[in-house]
């Protein structure tokens, strides 16, 4: 039941991978975080994206390796993991809607990155900082109070304290690290959005508290933050 | 096993409920488009959003509802309906394979959403056609030929005809509904990308002609795109 899995990720920002890697670590599964090793670095995670690695190429990491097996995008590495690992639903309506919920997460994780790359990804951040702005007042004002109160309204009907109810499901972790990311990048914007979800705050506190995530935040695992990554505390997308 | 579904979706835009409905279409599995009922309209979608409709609220449609089940999220639902009737992989590893496909697709999809919203959802294109210009730039010319060309790759190790080999799978559905989005909005640069990328075209035009697809194409409920949805043809994001 617990292959050793190899995680291929960016090895300087948490980024997408840290999604991941919240999972592998709640459960105990044993895995080596490639890029981050010694001998690995970003040379360890080109080839999958060249479509030399094994098992169906992958566009972008994270990438997931087992056995003989290869999986790539964030929410189906995620789904699978739970699934196979105690971290979501059994029955096949629940699984869709923890998916669902996982989707929903991602969904205002790109967001967050779209605000300082509004023109393109393939674009410095300093050549679009000024589309940036416009995006990050949109996203802080308009879309952050509504996305969150979605969640709240979630947990409000699931009767809490997790988003699916009494039992912790994948979801759960990941929007701990979209509220932990949201906190770093927009901590003016989020303390308003958030004055409003007290029970999302709680979510991701409980999630904080669990013994093996609280031993991963504390390891030199856990990597900060930073302005390379999709949570970045730019001061301008963030004003008062 | 086969329950009536009701498909709550805006009537007047294919967007992300056509991804839905071509699953729905091909499975042969009776339901109903709501919102495009005489007696529906935008008023029988808005309860879901605000938490008044039954299950996990969704943050927005596609909504599904059949039995007394719920369930939103594009990837979520398509994933969903094609493991229920056949159309994804039993396999827990092909079945995730599976998903990360049809993320990818949807990616593409947000991007090209994107390159007319660069600088927020909820502002009008007016409002944003300077930077639409530059976002649709980069878009056509750097990312369309590489998010093409990874189709084309994956088809090419799968042995093809589709994605995962000889047998048809959800993702299938989806590239083909993507591949004909962006042939509608951006005619010139997609005839670029793609010129390519073969396999990615026969595989379009080997779903197209699936019995219940065609049939399906040809019939009234099949929308055209236009300018209120995700595909819009704006000639000027793309140029010459």
């Amino acid at each position: 039941m617990s292959s050793s899995y190899s995680l291929y990720y960016w090895p300087t920002l948490p980024g997408r991978g840290e999604f991941v890697r919240l999972i592998l670590e709640d459960v105990g599964a044993p895995y080596v975080d490639v890029a981050r090793q010694p001998e690995g670095g970003v040379q360890a995670v080109l080839p999958f994206l060249q479509g030399r690695g094994p098992g169906h190429p992958a566009y972008a990491p994270p990438i997931l390796r087992w056995d003989e097996h290869s999986l790539a995008q964030t929410p189906a590495i995620c789904s699978y993991l739970a699934e196979r690992h105690g971290l979501a639903p059994a029955d096949p309506v629940a699984r869709a809607q923890a998916l669902q919920l996982m989707l929903t997460v991602m969904d205002v994780v790109n967001e967050a990155h779209d605000t300082h790359h509004p023109l393109g990804k393939n674009l410095y951040y300093e050549d679009q900082w000024e589309a940036a702005k416009e995006n990050a007042r949109n996203f802080v004002q308009d879309r952050l109070p509504k996305l969150m109160g979605y969640f709240e309204r979630v947990i409000d009907r699931s009767g809490g304290p997790y988003l699916m109810g009494p039992e912790v499901t994948y979801p759960d972790l990941a929007l701990f690290q979209l509220d932990a990311g949201l906190a770093y990048a927009f901590p003016r914007g989020y303390a308003r959005a958030t004055a409003a979800t007290p029970k999302v705050r709680a979510l991701a506190e409980q999630v904080a508290a669990r013994p093996r995530i609280a031993a991963y935040l504390a390891s030199p695992r856990r990597m900060a933050f930073n302005e390379d990554g999709i949570f970045r505390r730019y001061p301008e997308l963030d004003p008062a």
